[in-house]
Order: C-alpha cells, then structure tokens, then sequence
C-alpha cells in the first residue's frame, strides 16, 4: 500500500490515440499478471478495440480476455440534471503458461 | 425449426433510436427467456446502453446481464482494404423466479 511505484491496475479509456492505451497496458501487463480496461459512455467502443488488440496481437506470447463488467453511473450534466452513462470494464489477463 | 413465427434471439444494434432497440429486445423477452444484444464498431457504447436501460428499468420485473463476449471481425473497407472491427454480444435474460 505504501508503495510508490505501485504498478495501477487499471486503464481508463480516453481521448488519446487507442495505440497510447495499447501501450499502457502491455506496460502494466509486463508488472502485473491482470489489468482491468474502463471506459465510458462513448469510449466503451475505443476500450473493446484496445482490449482486442491487445488479444490479437499478442496471440502466442498469450494475453486473455477475462471477465467483463458493464454498468451505469449518475453523472451530473451540464444543465444540471443526472443522468446516467454507461460504463464497462474489461479485465485483460497474462495466460498462465 | 421450421416455425414461422420463430422468436429471433438477436438484436442488432444500427443506427435506430435507442427506444427502438429497448422496445424489440423487451418484446423478445416476453416470449423466450435469452436475447443476445450484438453490436458493432461505433454501435458498441450503444450496445451497453441497450443493456442497462433494460436491466435498470426492469429491476423488479427482473431481467439480468448474462455473457459478455467481445470479439472482432475483418471486413472489407472502401478502399479495399481488410480492417478489424470490434464486436460485442451481450446476452439479456429474464431472471428465474
């Protein structure tokens, strides 16, 4: 817990080129054996690309899809009001040889 | 099999209102007890949406999240080159009493 260099074992998804998330995720897949992938509202899509490349491009040195979680959250708006996002988590794990 | 009025037990989400997607899964429902919500590239975030406005809104009527499965396909673009496009499958069920 006091860790400082405490490898983050998740990944959220935003605005930057998908290739930057691959990236950050393979780091953090070289630390730790799983990694979970967030997103929201209209970077759900960018997180199952990024999740996927991960998968296949790495075919033989052997990632995996693990469990994946879809949810909601109240966010409030601009006007205001509440209203709810969809979210989803996508954990990647290293395949145990 | 060869039943006319055969349940589909696919959606596909496209580019209709939301409510449009909402209205056929729940109607599919009615009649058998697993749908799968499939969706596309762009589509994916809306996918999820489909998903959660129907488990949340029918919280005590009672339908849940089942199987997640996301994959990617390759298809042709315009310029004829071959590209990868993530997928998603998220199965809807009606819940056991």
């Amino acid at each position: 817990m006091s860790t400082e260099t405490q490898a983050r074992d998740t990944i959220f998804i935003g605005k930057k080129p998908l290739m930057a998330y691959v990236t950050s995720t393979l780091i953090q897949l070289a630390n730790i054996p799983t990694v979970s992938i967030k997103a929201r509202g209209m970077s759900i899509g960018r997180a199952v690309d990024v999740a996927q490349i991960i998968v296949r491009k790495t075919e033989h040195a052997g990632f995996s899809i693990g469990d994946i979680i879809i949810d909601s959250e109240a966010l409030e708006s601009k006007d205001g009001k509440m209203r709810n996002v969809s979210t989803i988590e996508i954990v990647v794990k290293r395949n145990t040889a």
